[in-house]
């Protein structure tokens, strides 16, 4: 018979077994976390219709989304799990009770370019939290102290979420009678990381078309840093000049003493004027992650305070806060980066039962015992030679062997082999059990990630 | 603005948060159940090239697949998790520990017509064994074990996985000069249970064109029941008159034999000569599980033995033996019959942390404290009145409301409110978190399905 190939389409990530494992651990971690914090898990269909998926329309997104026909329906993937919430949200406003808080950890589609790194299918891992009409400030603290506990769950330290308000942004552009040109001025500073000051202040001049004294003013007011302490104090400078202005840093106050509250160490948040997001989403605090080594990855997690999360489906004014780790690619780049721990059991199981003898009673009975004490146990039942059977063992990087003889059935015990160091011990079954149960307990209380 | 009406397309579950609780419930049994068994959790895209994920073609399965153009390429969604696994296990043959044990819950997607209980996008979440060349019978009975133990622990009793062997049928009819009209018979033959044996003999003779008298044995052969010592007792009368039939027998009592060393009880297996399954595929020990007070339902959960894997993309031999459940499908029976338990929790939270005064420092540590000690904990921000407050942890279900007031701030206590029986008492934050964590433990300690 003529063979297809057997292939995984570019820009879709299909993990080895080992691998795979740790994606679980983090996905799991990211699960219990949110969960913690109260959120409620939703699922929604990867398939919507496109009318109500496309429903805003236009931009880069549109050109994306992998869009087909189904007999007589228009239908679209998902391309990020906001919208599917904001559809949800309008759809069963009457039957949800706000705030809403939810998260949602899925595979969303871009047909982007395919390169190295970057994926058509990955999984985002969202929280959000709906208000119905209005919603409380100390919320858009709750959001970051959430990822900074999950993030530290998960083994990294050396993170920092960068926090900024784009009330302060509007209003210092409007204090500054730029308000006309902020989108473009936004998008020029967003160049600072990269050119430098200088050069930012060309391009402001030659081709924003701004006074050099007011170029001057944008780059002093992005140039504020030092400890959060000391960038608020810089920002009162501006106080009284612009209500909306005022009203952004009374936020990013209260902001930074929540977050303080919530026990985020001054290390791991920053307050930093340059961040903007999406120009025509977000109305308050805006969030960015980056891992401290290595900025070049760009943001991890990113989000921020919107007015009007669902206004293509509804009049109900729903405003919310919320935030997104792009998983897969968070994975893959701690992967490159050699930061995920080794250390952790990657094997699907904790103990291989391997049966010496054709009887396989009293086997099945210590795997038994074994699962019973919460063990993942393999029963190995192909009757191989008793190398073959270690090969196997080794192969998976089982780290218990428990080997079952004429001997062990006659003294009702099991023969446990720790794979690395090779000891061997007789034990009773629950005896057994509780010693693997002990050191697989041990061997697993890492992190996930090594930094 | 014209808005879109928000909706979701039929055909398509989209669960309301209490209803995702329970989903996310037996989800969860079923990826701890099946871990415990040592099953690598796989996760394979839903999109894949058309030509690799079609490989087999034809049938009924074809003319459903969403299948579509991006750019130049031919794409397809899945609509189930063994081809997937066929590509998977050929595609990375060389990096794989035979036998691979995999897990895998996924969606998938069929366009089929849509009715009441018929789904579109559905999960199944499958176990399979695949083996190198060979691969022991007692895998057969272990995949039919771990379903009866992940069905005990979703709180299922009432329920019989019926098994059957392909080779006890195509042996019976070999040794009867029937394989030909195998296949025929065997679709006539399914029809037992809905029309009886008298017009499945009426057909036997008039459309299958059978002699009375084989159709008479075919029907007599299918009559076999009893306890499964009784049909192994009354199979046995068919040894040595065809070397595949008396294969199949072996195999059957090796299966029923380790089927009671696995502890499966009498009453959730049985001997089902009529089960046939999918003919050009199975080639040993069939399953098919149904609810016994729920015939209605069809199989919960089928699957079994075959030959071949992944023959359309390699000539490796890949026999392996799994098993599937809708779960998809299943969440919904269950919920439509009303056997989903509701003495869980379903509230996206235990405890719902309710701030009375303006300065929300205490508050937030006792939100923290909770979620240290495991409990899942919202931090209730809005500046609404009591009776709001209120009105909200009602609605979400909370099962506790822990109110901080002025009182509770100077006495550094918090205030722990049961919502069901409106008790209250004051306690030190680590004994409010001990006492609601034992509460939580116990309202969550009965099973997600209450038959």
């Amino acid at each position: 018979m003529a063979k297809v190939s057997p292939r995984t389409l570019s820009g879709f990530m299909e993990l080895l077994p080992a691998q795979q494992m740790k994606m679980e651990r983090m996905m799991q971690i990211l699960r219990d976390s949110y969960a913690l914090y109260g959120f409620t898990p939703l699922d929604t269909p990867i398939i919507e219709s496109a009318e109500v998926l496309l429903a805003k329309g236009g931009g880069e997104t549109e050109k994306q989304v992998y869009r087909f026909q189904k007999g007589d329906s228009d239908l679209a993937l998902r391309f990020d799990l906001t919208v599917p919430l904001a559809k949800y949200v309008a759809q069963h406003y009457g039957e949800l009770a706000f705030p809403f808080r939810r998260c949602q950890i899925g595979k969303v589609y871009r047909g982007e370019r395919a390169q190295r790194g970057r994926f058509r299918e990955f999984y985002q891992a969202d929280i959000d939290v709906i208000g119905d009409g209005k919603l409380d400030i100390l919320n858009e603290a709750e959001i970051p102290a959430i990822i900074y506990n999950t993030f530290t769950k998960l083994g990294l330290t050396k993170f920092k979420i960068r926090v900024n308000n784009r009330k302060l942004l509007n209003g210092f552009y409007a204090m500054n009678g730029m308000s006309e040109k902020a989108g473009e001025i936004m998008r020029t500073v967003d160049k600072l990381d990269k050119i430098g000051a200088e050069k930012v202040k060309a391009l402001l001049i030659d081709e924003v078309k701004m006074l050099p004294c007011k170029a001057e003013n944008v780059l002093d007011f992005m140039a504020i840093c030092g400890t959060n302490a000391e960038v608020i104090e810089a920002l009162e400078r501006y106080r009284c000049m612009d209500v909306t202005f005022d009203q952004g840093l009374d936020e990013l106050i209260a902001v930074t003493r929540y977050l303080r509250d919530f026990g985020v160490p001054e290390e791991n948040f920053a307050v930093d004027l340059t961040i903007a997001r999406g120009l025509d989403y977000y109305t308050g605090t805006v969030y960015e992650t980056v891992m401290s080594e290595h900025p070049e990855i760009g943001s991890v997690c990113s989000g921020g305070r919107y007015d009007n999360l669902a206004e293509y489906y509804t009049d109900k004014q729903l405003p919310g806060v919320g935030i997104s780790i792009g998983l897969t690619r968070l994975f893959y780049v701690l992967n490159e980066q050699g930061l995920l721990s080794d250390e952790l059991i990657t094997a699907p199981c904790d103990a291989l039962v391997l049966p010496m003898t054709e009887e396989l009673g009293f086997a099945v009975a210590a795997a038994t015992a074994l699962r019973n004490a919460g063990i993942r146990t393999q029963l190995y039942g192909e009757k191989k030679k008793f190398k073959a059977k270690m090969a196997y063992a080794d192969r998976i990087g089982v780290p218990f062997a428990v080997l079952i003889g004429e001997d062990e059935m006659n003294e009702g015990v099991l023969s446990v082999k720790d794979m690395k160091t090779g000891e061997q011990v007789k034990l009773a079954p629950d005896a057994a059990a509780q010693y693997i149960a002990q050191r697989v307990a041990a061997m697993n209380s890492g992190s996930v990630i090594k930094e």
